[in-house]
């Protein structure tokens, strides 16, 4: 299924999009004119978040597009700081995690001990570099540690030659963030009510299963029953975004408290390299830049009903048709995709006055997991050539 | 750099390797005659294993090849007893694992803290499924947790639903291993002479090292000197196994200590989806079967000098050329590489009377990180229509 999404364009002449784009993708006359643009400076960038792929009621709708757009908003605003795309992400992801509404730092899920771990990862397209953490307690910005795994080790070796971590878990994470200066939390503060109630239902319906298990047959192992879970729509619910800067760079960034109810240490696809996120600046051999943050796991794949989402783009210089001689510009092909019944996404531009919210749903009577939505649009970003490369 | 491998082919003709492979391969008459085959039943199946990239002194090599065999022949005596792939490279690993010599299980490299905090995964070809801890301590068999993760996630789902965990690290991996009847092991029972006194050289040269920064330079952060570190050439010592079982199933597995000082909670490509080992049946898009398992990182990447090895092998059913009517082979080629001075690996298939084993070098005068040596070989297993599928 693909449905058409039209997005605005960042420049002054309307642009057809290339021809790797699907027939029916469009794009529409821009919402500012050049002045507009002009009176900004030279302010470039795109920021595509999302705030869980899973199951979005219409009440919960509204607290989901307001939290995905002050993500986009504030990594917007450090672009317009002259942030490249890595400190983009990140404070996307930092407002993402902060809310009390998501499945990330604030308002986790707790695990099988009433705990929250969460995991995160972030990627800079650049230098390929990768930081990550998973089933780390105390802290409620695990992106901060991610990202301050990743620029720690840009500074090189540590004493005695020395590899510096770009992976760590656990209570060494913990201890290592709060040596770098990332303020701990305790855990209770990270719980909300939400979460402690959803935890004490789950509690309660594992002890039930477990007993009913046991009622029935005392040979099977109690734990088999493939009961329906009181969480399974909220299941996958972590968050991402995806950033272009003003020289190309794109980073993408993931974070989730992961399953309601795992075990203790259990780290999911957030932490993991090349399976939460991925970003490759442009090279010899490849046109495009490509950015992508996932929610739901490739580990998953031999699970009878897959579901995830994905944030997706991909960048390259215009060589044809540029607004004029002095002026570059960089199209943004963006995309969501998900099998679960909603996902709500938000994108902006750092030349857009504010940033657009969407909550994406499968259609009527097409079933999770087993069908697939796509949405997705094309931005131009115009740069001035002194700050491209 | 290509060298010529010279391997065993287990079947009665002798046969030209399939043009896939490099012209500088080469195979040999069997060293066994079909009624040796015979003697021995349908014992089918085919073990590649090292025991870490890094460099082998002359004194060091005995050992390393006498674990690699005791790893081969521990996987061919399971396959032997009509253990599929996954089994028999555990077994393979247990054996690596146990070795004092090596940098996984016992004898496992000290952290900064003078702790063991091991890594290791599992792969399974045929159910794509994959177990994995990461920055465990008091588990002196860490393959033996992942291998349980990924026999236990096979099962289905937990009780209430819960999706069974794959990837476990720190403490929560350590309960869930003791949880489920693997015996813990005491830390200070894992370490040896070897690597405390290492850990006490490594810990002496950091702080000397700490103290020229300090003196020297107040200004600059005091652990940025790329001194050379103590511990460089056993910095990877990662092992691995890969494994063809009768069926033609293939498996794949990775242990590691991790490097020697590392921060406490790091968590190496040992232990990441995809990094540390990958294992694919064959399947309707793939006529091969494949099966990797690597020592050294990705996230090295952008390291000046990469140091890693890897172990690979495909295999295929082979319709043409079949010693008679009613019996399948299975073409096993296998390959490893490394970048490091050295790398030691030992092979053997379940009709060999023993493993062969060899230390791979770098040629003279080659520099480590800047050269790579490749060898391979090429082995025919020979099965009967029955317990082929």
């Amino acid at each position: 299924m693909w449905r058409v999404m039209e997005t605005p364009l960042n420049c002054a002449e309307e642009q057809q999009p290339p021809p790797a784009l699907p027939a029916s993708w469009s794009t529409v006359t821009p919402q500012e004119s050049p002045a507009d643009r002009n009176d900004k400076g030279n302010a470039v960038g795109f920021v595509l978040v999302h705030a869980g792929a899973g199951y979005h009621s219409e009440s919960k709708a509204k607290e989901y597009k307001h939290v995905c757009k002050r993500a986009c908003q504030r990594a917007v605003d450090r672009l317009k700081a002259g942030a490249l795309a890595v400190d983009a992400v990140t404070a996307a992801l930092v407002e993402l995690e902060d809310s009390p509404f998501t499945n990330a730092g604030m308002g986790s899920n707790l695990n099988l001990s009433g705990e929250i771990e969460c995991d995160a990862s972030i990627m800079d397209g650049k230098s390929l570099r990768y930081g990550a953490v998973g089933a780390v307690s105390g802290i409620n910005n695990p992106v901060l540690v991610a990202n301050r795994l990743l620029s720690e080790a840009q500074k090189g070796k540590l004493s005695a030659g020395r590899i510096p971590p770009c992976f760590l878990v656990g209570r060494g994470a913990h201890d290592w963030a709060v040596n770098h200066g990332i303020p701990p939390c305790p855990s209770e503060k990270m719980a909300t009510k939400f979460s402690l109630s959803a935890y004490k239902r789950n509690k309660h319906k594992m002890e039930l299963a477990e007993k009913v298990d046991t009622g029935f047959n005392h040979h099977s192992k109690k734990r088999r029953q493939a009961s329906e879970t009181e969480n399974g729509s909220g299941l996958l619910d972590t968050v991402g975004a995806i950033v272009v800067d003003r020289e190309g760079n794109v980073a993408a960034a993931v974070s989730s408290g992961g399953l309601a109810m795992k075990h203790p240490g259990r780290v999911g696809q957030a932490a993991h390299h090349g399976c939460g996120c991925w970003a490759e600046n442009t090279s010899t051999l490849n046109p495009y830049s490509t950015a992508v943050s996932t929610s739901g796991s490739p580990f998953l794949a031999s699970e009878d009903c897959v579901l995830g989402g994905v944030i997706v783009l991909r960048c390259c210089r215009c060589s044809d048709a540029q607004p004029s001689p002095d002026i570059q510009a960089i199209l943004v092909e963006f995309l969501w995709s998900h099998t679960t019944e909603s996902m709500c996404v938000g994108y902006m531009s750092a030349q857009d006055g504010k940033a657009k919210t969407h909550i994406s749903r499968l259609p009527p009577g097409a079933v999770a997991g087993q069908s697939l939505a796509i949405e997705g649009g094309v931005c131009r970003l115009v740069n001035t050539p002194t700050t491209v490369d």
